[in-house]
């Protein structure tokens, strides 16, 4: 393995223990717990549950494969913010949302070439790219693992309750 | 740049993207504000300042650069919780504390060659690393960047109050 390989392994190797912790901590909240605020006045689970989808969802199409799986979740968990819409979905249904959505994401990281890590997202013109060479695919997993490492902070100060 | 150069440039722009962030999150609450909980019950910012302060320091240790600068703070901030041992440190202190070791940092980084940043980290043992070469110093700082978001995500609850 040389370098460029080892540092592919070692962001795919973040963003896959970041989706697994993601998994623990939900896995540890009933659906009632996750409609409260992770703190007073702020997100609840609900929302950042939908929100860690859309943004993955994105990915989707920054990544140049193809186009996002849950369309409808843009409005209400990124232009929106928490409690400006009416809930329109369950998180039962959301939590199904996120594990098909890693499921298809994993299938097409598994058949990436290392090459194909390192050429540009969609975001950003060939010309640009020549001079900005970290504008790359590897650049996107990279940015959403810190995304969602910041919203996991935040997910794990709800605290379960016996419902 | 090649491709292995390309990924350190990526990891060391999400680090100090990140230590970017912590300072602006850090100005925007006074000394009294970081005394306040993150969320009802949880770790106080006081706590995850010195935490993450304690953090940084014991990667001096694993990328090889000499020994931590301020050793007194594992005690209080990694070994124990918050609220179990007496605050013994001042707020502002601690701030003082992150800029320098921020600054001290930072230059040791920027000394570091491509090859340095893909050299093993202290905790591996030479054996280890050729079956396991992910284990690198630039994975330390991986680590810690994504470590960093997750406790970010939590001192933003921080509400400010006019104290």
């Amino acid at each position: 393995m040389n370098k460029e390989q080892i540092a592919v392994k070692m962001i795919l190797d973040r963003w896959n223990a970041s989706i697994k912790n993601l998994d623990v901590v939900l896995a540890a909240l009933n659906d009632d717990d996750l409609m409260r605020e992770v703190a007073p006045g702020k997100n609840r689970g609900y929302y950042l549950l939908g929100h860690l989808i859309a943004v993955h969802d994105d990915m989707i199409k920054l990544m140049g494969l193809g186009e996002k799986l849950y369309p409808e979740l843009h409005e209400p968990f990124i232009k929106n913010a928490d409690k400006v819409m009416v809930d329109e979905f369950k998180v039962s249904d959301l939590r199904l949302n996120l594990n098909r959505q890693n499921e298809w994401m994993k299938q097409q990281f598994d058949a990436f070439t290392n090459d194909d890590w390192y050429d540009k997202h969609t975001a950003v013109s060939q010309e640009e790219f020549v001079a900005e060479p970290h504008r790359n695919k590897l650049n996107i997993v990279l940015t959403r693992t810190t995304h969602l490492q910041y919203h996991l902070g935040q997910l794990k100060l709800i605290t379960k309750h016996d419902n």
